[in-house]
């Protein structure tokens, strides 16, 4: 297949090209190179969890040697992936919790969102009045750090769901205990001659998946909040065009905050502007990649380098001084790229060490000096530049970002009648929603996959949705192909049905909401959440839903996982390795409906998809008039 | 290939052949009819870790989508084997933990071994003094719950541990912290985009297995004997030969003792034995398979029925009222075997479901209830057998079980003078290593697997071992080969070259100990690290090593590494699947002596990995003897 196709973005396209020059390998050619992919991996059917193994289920044989049919081993696979990805989510809030734990006046890691904190302390029962802030965020801390090991009880944030929904988690036995307990026992349950019915997998990883939708992720989203702010509205640009000929670039990547937000300070310190200046340069360029990027756009306003898939091609601009990382969804690939260039690849983490890169170890408690220690490195290799084999493509695009549930709520109270109504809820939205202006609310999230072309499931979905007068938010990388396609622009409205640009219009809003990480989706169930019990009505009613078009990771796989089990309806753009068991299939399409009142839907054209995401969306407007109706009906009795 | 030549043991060669006759598929069937296993997946090469895979490895393709090449994909591949093992002996533990923290004068659970109890609280600094035991228990259980999930700190047992292997584990940063954290870290640094370099996949894999070996297994282990008894020498019987015609037989399969214990009473409750005698039986006859069978065959002689490999086999003497089982190493298959004959297939725990089984939770609130109405089942299931279908085979073999390490000093304690030496220490077991009476150690461990002939490859090598005055202790499945083929009957000391036959006589033990169930491998562990504290060496200086003749779970990669880790040299009689990863086979088996002091040895011919043993041991004797020699010369100076 021709590379070029592979792709929508023009400037991936441009480097695509230039990498084929230069002799550099890049994920579209291994994806040319592997002819097929196994279909007993593809369908979930393979199994290698023991050493008799590995064993692959076919008519001629039913069954591994254990005797685990195609259910068994599907779902073994699949509780697996949900465990690997709130092991990720979860692993980066920790981080968090411990930063937060190591948050001081004088230090490196301070205290923004005040507010946030108390509201927190308040709810986790911890004393408030007349304490040092400090002393307060150290007891929040631990009992966040807690919340991944507690010997008994179950996750602290369940509390806040709507009364009708913990019921149902507390029904169907999916309330998560401790965080990495979940991820334990997911291990032990799938381990060989453990658990061998599929419906007990899948509701096993329903509870894992909890532990990362309402407890690791809310851990990592509220306290970022709490010490690097609670992100606001502001103006950022997206795509390989932000990168700037005469400064040393500097591209950040990876997740978590702790890093990236020192890297930031530290690129404006003046003892190293100075010293950019002296090897030449006009100044440092910080710009962001994968959800790192998302986590300083939406803070800093700091400019989106690009997604998943353009990492590479971020590298083949030969513009790059330095690619930073800590954890996940970074190429190993990088280093051989890296290689071909002048470009520094650092990697920081314990966690992700990657052969061939350059391993500076970033710690929270030195961490202003580490990343000092880091940019000067990126500083310092500007004068190995080689200016002929520089190739910036040109296309950027302008964006509005920063958008938090608190950003979202002040922006609608623009629409608010001061006189009648209160200020800071989630009223005006509902209100919209009811009266059908906006029909709907779709998450639109996730990765980039090399199963579909970059970016055109989110861009098709995304512009089909906005068309049809249903709002989208959407995190990660599904935010970050919003971004370079202009539908985070106010201008976008242009692109919406009418209901939809009239309120993008009065609430000064772009069609599509940037709000955050890949742990941020946190925010999108919280806001659902709040909807719900605005009605006083589940989660389930609300005519939301989430969809991940072009998923890749096992945290896209947890994610879908605890927004299914939290009530919303999602769809995939991707098949996930379950298509080899028919009763998997059916229970995750259709069967969880009846347990948690949503389920999957999977089609890989993202044109029928849209069009079945409308169509559900219309239906389940039905629904909630009809509920919306009761209530009215019922508080006039 | 013929089924029957795929094990050594006559009575599964006669049942194999039964099978046959009544039309029931057996692993030997399936095994048959799996023509090739995968190639990629037998060398670990195959990555399913993202949705953009399966993606393998090949001279054509030698790197992922993502540019993970084989030594990345073994790697994470091996760390989440680590992780799974773990995963699956820690949680046995944490539910041990969970029901001393439930433990009652008056209740289902009592305390049977207060000494134990008392050592372990000084120990964790408890109080102990003028204290209801009960309290203490509770209090210990809660230290021990919190190993799972203490924020801060690593493993409360490294301290017990020689000071210079402590010292090696913080060197190289393998300290293992709370247990589920480690799996979570694992499964997080594995992820799509994180650890992407060999060294540091290991490193973490080691990490891991140590939280499974110095932390989860121990608790297990110990708190097992405080509850349940530390167990003493016992006679016992073992194979499907201890099955009995005129009464109703009882199997109980899998692995926590909490399940185990409550059915042995329950089996001798007079209400339900008069019950079988009414439903026309003799009386209750209670046998184990697997690590259960180990557990209460160590505690209380219950008969052994069999192994892994003969699960099945077991419910084709159409002779067994029920099989009951709680988790790990249960056949799904034992679903449509039990369909074939009259045998109640019940399964207890809610983390290992089977579909067609019949499931009757086991709770420790409710246990001597549940456990009655369990066996109840099994009793009125008697009158359903049909004798035209039995067939129980007749070989037995008679064993003397019950090796704990309290056991084995109280044995050694016939060899010391009184009037010289403290009773109760390694002291005897040293003297004869020292003297070369015993040449040295194996510990001859882990599973059943079908890549090899079902027993051949354990009692090929603990026969040759003993010929070579190598003193064997073996758990798991190991123990029950050398049980079933009469290596713990002590007339086996003819079997033994001079030297251990003469210790085997002074001694009065047989040369092959039964040490437990695979958690017990903590007890291995232990003795050797008292050992080296005995001598103030290193446990690798220790002749002693670990061997998993047949291995085949999760548990056994997780065991086999916190071995190595622990300085103790391992031999594997099953290639592991990393062979795909030069880097990774030559870490393993030569790169971690340098790290650790020990490394993996892997052949699977089980004749020349003797040999190759045999001959190791003797070189680590030279050491050990120098060493020795070096003590002594110092200590007269």
């Amino acid at each position: 297949m021709d590379k070029k196709l592979m792709t929508i973005d023009l400037n991936s396209q441009i480097l695509i090209e230039k990498a084929e020059k230069d002799g550099v390998e890049t994920m579209y050619d291994r994806k040319n190179g592997f002819k097929s992919q196994c279909g007993f991996g593809l369908q979930g059917t393979c199994c290698r969890i023991c050493g008799m193994g590995p064993c692959r289920i076919s008519p001629k044989t039913p069954r591994g040697l254990c005797g685990a049919d195609e259910h068994t081993i599907v779902g073994r696979n699949f509780a697996r992936m949900v465990a690997g990805g709130t092991a990720a989510h979860s692993d980066h809030a920790r981080d968090i919790a411990h930063t937060l734990a190591l948050s001081s006046r004088d230090g490196n890691y301070k205290i923004r969102d005040e507010k946030k904190l108390i509201e927190l302390a308040i709810d986790w029962g911890v004393e408030t009045e007349c304490r040092d802030i400090y002393d307060i965020a150290h007891e929040v801390a631990e009992i966040g750090l807690m919340e991944f090991g507690k010997p008994h009880g179950v996750s602290i944030f369940l509390k806040n769901a709507p009364k009708v929904r913990q019921e149902i988690w507390k029904t169907i036995g999916i309330e998560p205990r401790a965080i990495d307990r979940e991820i334990a026992t997911v291990m032990h349950s799938t381990h060989i001659g453990c658990s061998a019915d599929i419906d007990s997998l899948i509701n096993l990883s329903l509870r894992t998946s909890m532990a990362d939708g309402w407890q690791g992720s809310m851990i990592g989203t509220r306290f970022s909040d709490i010490m690097f702010g609670t992100p606001m509205p502001t103006q950022t640009e997206a795509n390989l065009g932000v990168l700037e000929e005469n400064k040393v670039n500097i591209i950040l990547h990876g997740h978590e905050p702790t890093l990236s937000e020192m890297i930031v300070l530290a690129a404006d310190d003046p003892e190293l502007l100075a010293l950019a200046k002296e090897m030449g340069a006009e100044g440092i360029n910080l710009s962001g990649m994968c959800c790192t990027g998302n986590e300083i756009t939406m803070r800093h306003g700091v400019k989106i380098a690009g997604d998943f898939h353009q990492q590479e091609l971020a590298l083949v601009t030969g513009a790059v001084e330095a690619m930073i990382v800590d954890v996940q969804c970074i190429f190993p690939a990088l280093a051989y790229v890296a290689d071909c260039y002048h470009t520094k690849f650092i990697t920081t983490s314990p966690k992700a060490k990657i052969t061939g890169s350059t391993y500076m170890q970033f710690s929270e408690e030195n961490a202003y000096k580490d990343a000092k220690k880091i940019v000067k490195e990126a500083v310092l290799n500007f004068k190995n530049r080689k200016p002929e084999k520089v190739l910036i493509p040109e296309f950027k695009s302008p964006a509005t970002v920063g958008y938090s549930i608190d950003a979202i709520l002040s922006q609608l109270d623009r629409v608010v009648n001061f006189n009648v109504d209160k200020t800071g809820t989630v009223k005006p939205l509902i209100d919209c929603l009811k009266s059908g202006v906006i029909r709907g609310v779709a998450a639109v999230v996730g990765c980039n996959n090399a199963k579909s072309v970059t970016n055109k499931n989110h861009v098709t979905i995304m512009k089909e949705l906005i068309k049809n007068d249903i709002l989208v938010v959407s995190t990660g990388c599904g935010a970050q192909a919003a971004a370079k396609f202009g539908l985070m622009d106010k201008g976008a409205k242009k692109l919406c049905g009418k209901g939809l640009a009239t309120v993008c219009e009065l609430v000064d809003i772009p069609p599509v909401l940037h709000m955050g990480s890949c742990v941020d989706i946190s925010r999108i169930v919280d806001i659902v959440s709040e909807c719900a019990k605005y009605l006083d009505v589940d989660m389930c009613d609300i005519p939301a839903v989430g969809i991940a078009p072009e998923w890749m990771s096992e945290k896209a796989v947890a994610i879908g996982t605890y927004v299914v089990a939290s009530g919303i309806d999602t769809y995939l753009g991707i098949a996930p390795p379950v298509t080899g068991s028919k009763k998997a299939v059916e229970i995750l399409t259709n069967g969880l409906k009846k347990e948690v009142g949503a389920a999957f839907t999977i089609n890989e054209n993202p044109d029928e998809l849209a069009a079945i995401i409308i169509d559900d969306i219309e239906k389940k407007r039905d629904h909630f008039e009809k509920i919306i109706t009761e209530k009215i009906n019922l508080s006039q009795v």
